[in-house]
């Protein structure tokens, strides 16, 4: 692994984020252009697609030989995590950023190898940049350090509507010895509120953009991300994932089984 | 009505919440003393109790006929909304208070013989007061105006998650029509995203302190408040209370019955 490289690509990245929070903001105020995917529930707009073209674009310059997940599909057909993989949401919580304009995220990853090594989650109304390298996790230029090893009992859960409505996984009687739930309809926004250590974890059906940054920062913070049946990631399927403190992490794997 | 006595009262309102902050932010990084009070996760803090005091003294020189009622009880025991009644509540969401140190408010109102007539609800961590006087409704100096009365299917619902997970009064079928689920863990917070027309309703039950100085601003801005049942609040009572838009408000009265 060449830190040189890593270093520089770095800069570059934080650069082209801030470039793709523009973009976005420019648009926020003209009419966004919406499209529904799979379900009513399940938004594309515009933005996404001019955000993951632009991400590709750039990043086909910054690192030419690597291949590319991206929500959107302007990248790569992945199925596996060998040499670099990058990994991007253009706009995560595409309903919240139609319907609030507020609480969305651009979310970027690269993975070495199946490996972490970098993560970018953008909470863009906030303008904070929440950014993992070599095993540091920084706010803006800010470092965070790993939060509170809390248990169930002792800590707010993030959770995604449809898991706990229809009780999956027991979700309910997690939620019931938690200290309560709390639902932001964006991932990336639910991962900064766990690396802040505001949640003590999140549990959520989940693709690869929604997991890659945050899990790269949750790594090097001691917060446990895997399937919810304890399991490791592939880094390529779909999921549901729980993340979470370690100690709520196996109490929650209990309650599960 | 005396419209110079509301408006010098106004600032020094504004004045004293903006002092609260400061003692909150003062307080939020030494330790927090946490007391549970009906059940383990329904707690207070030494910050809730010294707040209120102290809004509790002020309001006393400010307006020393009135009557107060607050979440804590240093105000008094008040049965009717006959005459001046303050409402105060001194931490709202005061389990993210604890635990998130993030998105909580102050919220504070001023009802005449029942009618809402000054209402101020501040973001602590984000320093943001929305805040309704005469009919307007701003958030710090900047007038907001009506949220699009949008129906349930095009927007996204507030909800406290006992009443979603137990399913009272139909409440995930209202989930399911909705755009999705928002859940918080504060009124106050709950209530800013409702009149930033960020979310187009919420249910809850509340008290009269969660409730007050929202509706003063809802009132404002044409966005329905009633119980869930669809009759006027008494402001005295706890009620599960129902928020929404004028479109969002009747669909969902349909849902509940």
């Amino acid at each position: 692994m060449d830190e040189e490289w890593i270093k520089t690509t770095d800069k570059k990245i934080i650069n082209l984020i801030r470039l793709t929070r523009k973009n976005t903001l420019d648009y926020i105020n003209k009419d966004i252009n919406v499209s529904t995917k799979t379900t009513r529930k399940d938004l594309v707009t515009n933005v996404d697609k001019s955000n993951e073209q632009f991400l590709v674009n750039n990043i086909r310059e910054i690192d030419p030989k690597s291949k590319i997940l991206g929500e959107e599909g302007f990248g790569d057909n992945v199925n596996s995590m060998s040499g670099h993989v990058w990994i991007i949401d253009p706009i995560d919580g595409t309903m919240n950023f139609v319907k609030e304009k507020n609480h969305f995220a651009i979310m970027l990853a690269l993975y070495i190898d199946g490996k972490g090594i970098l993560g970018y989650i953008l909470d863009v109304m906030q303008n904070k940049l929440y950014h993992g390298i070599f095993g540091k996790v920084y706010e803006n230029d800010k470092e965070i350090f790993s939060p509170k090893n809390i248990s169930l009992n002792n800590g707010l859960m993030g959770m995604s509507a449809p898991l706990l409505i229809n009780d999956y996984d027991n979700m309910q009687s997690i939620a019931h010895k938690s200290s309560g739930v709390r639902i932001y309809g964006s991932a990336g926004i639910q991962f900064i509120s766990v690396i802040k250590g505001e949640l003590i974890g999140y549990i959520s059906h989940l693709k690869p953009w929604d997991i890659a940054a945050g899990k790269v920062m949750c790594d090097s913070l001691g917060i446990t991300v895997t399937t919810i049946d304890g399991n490791a990631l592939d880094m390529v399927s779909s999921e549901t994932v729980l993340i979470a403190t370690k100690i709520a992490h196996k109490e929650i794997l209990d309650l599960v089984k």
